[in-house]
């Protein structure tokens, strides 16, 4: 902080002028000037902490209200705000919302009970955390790198989103079936399949994953077309949820959708 | 704050057993218990600060994520949160994003120049802000009054929001049509449109209000359904502005739209 350094010298030099002053107030003086440069300094300080606050809390809303174009990676300015949110009550507050939001809608729903009530699910971020992964890996600074993701995967030890689990119990007892959508490789079936059941899911109806067809479309196009899919089914889709936005929009919309917080990665 | 309160007594009596010690020890650990509940009682207004501060901006998110059920007002507990908000930066900052994310999908789109490519604006809370008059309204917190707010609207004397003002000019310039498609009555377009060219807008090529069929209609309903009848008139709608999720979703969903922050009222 050069700059108060500056001031700190001017200012002494200013007080030196004083010098028939008694030894007394040349000391008062200096230490007044060095206690406004500290707190020039401190106030400064909060001042650009308070600017990356608002600049990162906006740059997240944008990204939650899919304002923004497609990114690679979080803002770098904004990788403490990211890690704070995550690892803080923050990111806990948001999934408790969204998870008793969507309760209260599927409390609400009246179902056929033919078989053909379904409540979509997302894996990644949604019914199971990869934070553990992006920890170690600048919370979503890092370019996502798929060899390293994919060894993650492959170890199936993702805990369980707590919030989620419990909504999932509750659409179950409710009488829904529950499919699970998700943007991971039909090669993961079963390491997925041996991570869902480990951290306590189970008795889905389906669980989807991309083909080696699918591999190449937008979560966005395959995501919709098998949605497109059960809906020839016969299947009525009431709830969604997905912490993408392509997760949740395109064609076959449900009703209501449930938006879960994710700050630190984009699937178009 | 009792308990403060009880504190200091229970810690002044014990204090007052050790009345053997010096008059001046006495003073000092009187003055030490009193700061220290002070500080204690500090902490505890600071803790739910930041308590309500947390949940709200959940709340808000969950807002702006289109996850909340249709709700009337505001919770009590964040009227100071939203009204800081509102007059702070941090709504300005929202604004001044989602403009420019807007103008930069703008700028990348490729017109065709036939006087078919469009872009919707929604009008409250996009163009024009009622902030003067929410303002007035504890910021979304009484029940919405339609006649009082008719009588706000009837004055003419709305303030542009400048970020969209902005981005209005932009898309112009760049030979998109303009389209202003609002949930106002129709029996408003005289001050609707006084209103707008006293701040500065111009050049529209339709202002689309409600007729009395659509009265009853939903936003989200009625909004489709206008963009529907341009879809068929023809008309490419590339790009969609407005402050509520049913300005946004519905059929003929564009490909990028824009959610302007709102958290002082929601419209179904």
């Amino acid at each position: 902080m050069s700059f108060f350094n500056d001031i700190v010298i001017f200012l002494s030099l200013f007080s030196f002028a004083f010098s028939q002053e008694t030894f007394n107030s040349k000391i008062f003086l200096k230490t007044s000037i060095t206690e406004y440069a500290e707190n020039s300094e401190i106030q400064l300080k909060e001042c650009l902490i308070e600017e990356v606050q608002l600049q990162c809390t906006s740059w997240r809303f944008a990204v939650e209200a899919n304002n923004l174009s497609p990114w690679r990676r979080i803002p770098e300015e904004c990788v403490n705000y990211v890690k704070d949110y995550m690892t803080g009550r923050g990111y806990q507050f948001d999934l408790d919302r969204v998870s008793n939001e969507a309760g209260v809608y599927a409390r609400s729903v009246e179902l056929r009970g033919d078989g053909k009530d379904v409540w979509i699910f997302d894996v990644d971020e949604t019914l199971l955390s990869n934070l553990p992964y992006y920890a170690e890996h600048g919370y979503g600074l890092e370019i996502f790198d798929s060899l390293k993701f994919d060894e993650w995967v492959e170890k199936g030890i993702a805990p369980a989103i707590k919030s989620s689990f419990k909504l999932y119990e509750e659409v179950l007892s409710l009488g829904f079936k529950v499919t699970l959508l998700t943007g991971r490789s039909e090669r993961h079936r079963n390491i997925t399949t041996y991570n869902l059941i480990k951290v306590g899911f189970h008795d889905w109806d389906k669980l989807i994953l991309r083909s080696s067809e699918d591999l190449k479309k937008t979560a966005l196009v395959y995501k919709s077309q098998k949605r497109n899919e059960m809906i020839e089914e016969g299947y009525r889709i009431l709830g969604n949820s997905g912490d993408q936005w392509s997760d949740l929009l395109g064609s076959s919309i449900t009703d209501r959708s449930f938006k879960l917080p994710n700050p630190m990665y984009y699937i178009p």
